[in-house]
């Protein structure tokens, strides 16, 4: 976000080394080696593409803390509860959520090879990470395309309303080109997502109008009044009832369809919590061939792809680009420079390694 | 939209005579007597959900003209490129796009009863009416939800473009409930529908911020200035480029997948035209006892459906709605008192009727 960029001045660690010391974390909350290797590229891909406050910054709050009291579950398996050709509901019994999520999406991607499309939805599990990842994962396979949703901590004041009662409701998804980049989209259907409320307290910046609200529902501009989020659009004037509804059309494919709690239930319980998350995510693969021969679609989506991508820019912008471009130069950067974390997060990091017995090795 | 609200003074026409009158029009430009009254029915629904740029205004210069010209083609029946147990390509033959829409979502709930959920792509279609429309259309059969999504004229200005290369590309959705009143989203990708920026040139208001760009690619609050629409969430420091990415989305999932013409390449030609417009749609149908048992289902969404309206309002606003309330009040005040139309809508309405044989009933 314009104004918002932090962390050039940053120390950095190389990728690889991070990922490798996040899976030996992992390891020591209970986590096979191989699942612990999922879970943290999960993680370290969300710091990749410069999404911070999805990535390792979280790894003790959200995820070793709670492994570890037990409110997520180190043991648990994923199982089907029903299934069709084309869909199915899982079951996460309450495990980690990157690791369920994962699984989850490749057995829909799986299906969807058989059947053209694949629906599922995965209920009573955990924070998921970025949405993106498992959009992406469709990428991996040829004519493949992915779509990813969850729900999470009520954080979005419904329009008119002074309470937060959805969550920032995520849509992802990831559409593969012939010779042109992908169409990568991860969007919070909030305005913004909580962790630029958070950027911008650290840098005392003022926030724009319609991003958030403070305690009494009111929209705010100061980033320290903030308590919830405005809806994508903000203000009803400036249509944030869509950005409301697209997140409670998101609530209702993930919590609806698996029957997990709604996003007000939700809470993810700190050191001493007793709670289960009980997040739930929704996923869509497309087999695009069953749709069209492959050459064809490659061919138009190239030529659609380039004309957006050399369109003549606004006066006041360098360029035009697709979703997923900005993200793709910050993680072209990260695989050469290493990736930045703020110090505060670097210290906590080494605490945990302390804590653990696995040195931080940054 | 507040501060844009007209029509209480307009002449109103019941609701089944101003249907009635429109299926008889469609008869004389070759449709027949039950396809006409399909095409008729969404058409006035448009009007009776308060979506008047979208209803019988738009009968002559969109649909008649161009039945008589040949853009549109009177005589197209809905084939089936591909198929599956859970996927269609339907090719519309540059049919009547609200009569193509109607069927091939029908096909598409069929479908989605058996294999739990349907994922169609329907080509070289027509404007389609309202979105709304398709997705309302699965709330017929018990259990059943469905999306609807469309490309268009190109109307929406990618983030940091001047250009407008996409169009309004809405989403729409609908999920039933038990006692609650379904959700029923149908919501533009653009931060307003082009209708708004028309409505505020009738009224002289000035725009919010957010909304249009002039034609040099400007923001502009001037609805005479305004040229083409932002995408939702406006400028990028409010997000718009989540709109821009949803838009694209639509794009991929319509023109990509159905192998039809992308925004920016379609035309709905005046009475003098040539061209077909090769608009084209994406359907989804979701059988909600793919995933769950319907009578959970519909106790866990009443719950929060009730919260949700029943939710403490912010202090500038009345009460919490939840997507298609808005809708369902100009509903049910439309078939009280008759549907209200701009009486250079009438006027227009009139002369059609004198030309094409059938007088204007009201």
């Amino acid at each position: 976000m314009a104004g918002y960029e932090e962390g050039d001045d940053y120390p950095r660690i190389p990728c690889d080394t991070l990922r490798d010391w996040v899976v030996d974390i992992f390891e020591t909350c209970g986590i096979g080696r191989e699942d612990s290797e999922i879970v943290a590229d999960v993680l370290v891909e969300s710091d990749l593409r410069g999404i911070a406050s999805h990535g390792v910054p979280r790894l003790r709050r959200l995820y070793v803390d709670r492994l570890l009291n037990g409110t997520i579950r180190a043991d648990a398996k994923l199982t089907i509860v029903r299934e069709t050709a084309a869909t199915v509901t899982f079951d996460a019994g309450h495990g980690l959520g990157p690791l369920m999520a994962y699984k989850a999406m490749e057995r829909t991607i799986q299906k969807a090879r058989d059947a053209g499309v694949c629906l599922s939805t995965v209920g009573h599990s955990d924070h998921f990470g970025i949405a993106g990842y498992y959009a992406t994962m469709a990428l991996r396979f040829p004519g493949m395309a992915g779509i990813a949703m969850t729900n999470a901590t009520p954080l979005l004041v419904p329009t008119w309303g002074k309470e937060a009662m959805l969550s920032t409701a995520p849509i992802a998804a990831a559409f593969p080109a012939g010779e042109q980049d992908p169409f990568v989209l991860d969007a919070a259907t909030t305005a913004v997502a909580w962790g630029k409320i958070e950027i911008a307290r650290r840098l005392g910046a003022t926030l724009p109008e319609g991003l958030a609200v403070d305690e009494h529902g009111q929209p705010t501009t100061d980033p320290f009044a903030a308590r919830a989020l405005m809806p994508l659009g903000g203000l009803r004037a400036t249509s944030g009832q869509k950005g409301y509804g697209l997140a409670l059309l998101v609530e209702m494919l993930c919590s609806q369809l698996s029957g997990s709690l709604w996003s007000k239930k939700i809470v993810y319980s700190g050191a001493r919590g007793q709670q289960h998350a009980d997040t739930s995510h929704a996923f869509i693969a497309i087999d695009i061939q069953a749709f069209r021969p492959l050459d064809e679609y490659n061919a138009s989506v190239d030529e659609m792809f380039a004309t957006l991508r050399n369109a003549e820019p606004a006066e006041y912008a360098q360029r035009v680009m697709i979703p997923g471009d900005p993200e793709a130069i910050t993680l072209a950067d990260c695989l050469e420079r290493g990736i930045a974390l703020h110090p505060s997060v670097v210290e906590d990091l080494r605490e945990l390694g302390e804590e653990r017995g696995v040195p931080y090795p940054g």
